[in-house]
């Protein structure tokens, strides 16, 4: 299903109770080409349990289709209340468990960490991400839910993180970074 | 590896991020037997990815080995921290999606409920629960950490909710289930 062409495949999942937003994102030495971003309606599903059950299966489908050797989740570490950070941690945990059932590392990264990497602005919003993707990743049109670009969005900055140099050359080449050539003169060659 | 005398299994979980506990009880009618119980150490695992694996790992061991129909989790729903919420969110998805996987339907309790259920006091202690679990189910002695009771524990208020004529018979005794053993030789083991 996948090209041999790519040194590593990272699945980026941004996982929440309503919906699940993911994206595939292949990586060649300093080069990135997605593979496939998408999401898991849950609301649809009657029960908690259920919500539950879907996302364990449809990560662990995905695993087994893309065989990622990396997955990134958006985690956040602080919410309005613990009543939905209970139902948030459940929705992690179960995605996470799909991940570490196949053996394959997990990394965590905080909602303004993944901003920050993809937009140098960790207050950017939904549609700056999605539109900083597009212009990274060349795809044509942005997805209707924008959802499935917030889980791309891990995937880009854990790549990011792995290749801190890279990281700065695209963040400083691309038009799209504005925002952080304003932020941050001094790391632009 | 378990009788075939049983109409139904029930695996009781206590999910927590330094010990998990858990028991395993074998229902024949209005009649338990303990088939297992035990706890399973966290803390000497690195890092909370390493953690949550052994939960699914072990979960899933637990699951394969002894085939229960049913899953029930001790699962509060508010805590003193989103922080700490979202930690034991997550410990309860990854035991969650082990039962999940395998289809088995899980039920969930507040701990309180658990208590009320077994001593007649929802504020009752651990070594209450304990010894109530101890008279209940005649083991020797308890064990020598009480959260393996306490994951047995769920997995006998699971039994009296779906029992209701025998739980009821033990709130009209008044007696906690002291008296309830004493008026009812024939229902315990």
């Amino acid at each position: 299903m996948v090209d041999k062409e790519f040194d590593r495949i990272i699945l980026g999942i941004d996982p929440g109770t309503n919906i699940m937003g993911y994206g595939l994102l292949g990586c060649n030495g300093n080069r990135m080409k997605m593979l496939g971003l998408g999401i898991i309606h849950l609301k649809k599903y009657d029960g908690h349990a259920l919500k539950l059950k879907k996302i364990f299966e449809r990560c662990l489908s995905l695993i087994d289709n893309y065989h990622p050797d990396e997955v990134a989740l958006e985690a956040p570490f602080f919410g309005k209340n613990v009543q939905s950070m209970l139902k948030l941690g459940r929705a992690q945990g179960v995605a996470m468990a799909a991940a570490l059932y196949r053996d394959i590392p997990i990394f965590e990264y905080a909602p303004k960490r993944v901003k920050q990497s993809i937009t140098g602005r960790g207050t950017a919003d939904k549609l700056q991400v999605a539109k900083t993707l597009q212009n990274l990743l060349g795809f044509e049109e942005l997805p209707k839910d924008l959802d499935a670009t917030d889980g791309m969005a891990v995937a880009v900055c854990h790549f990011f993180q792995n290749n801190p140099r890279i990281a700065l050359k695209e963040e400083a080449g691309k038009g799209g970074w504005d925002a952080f050539i304003r932020n941050n003169p001094d790391r632009v060659k």
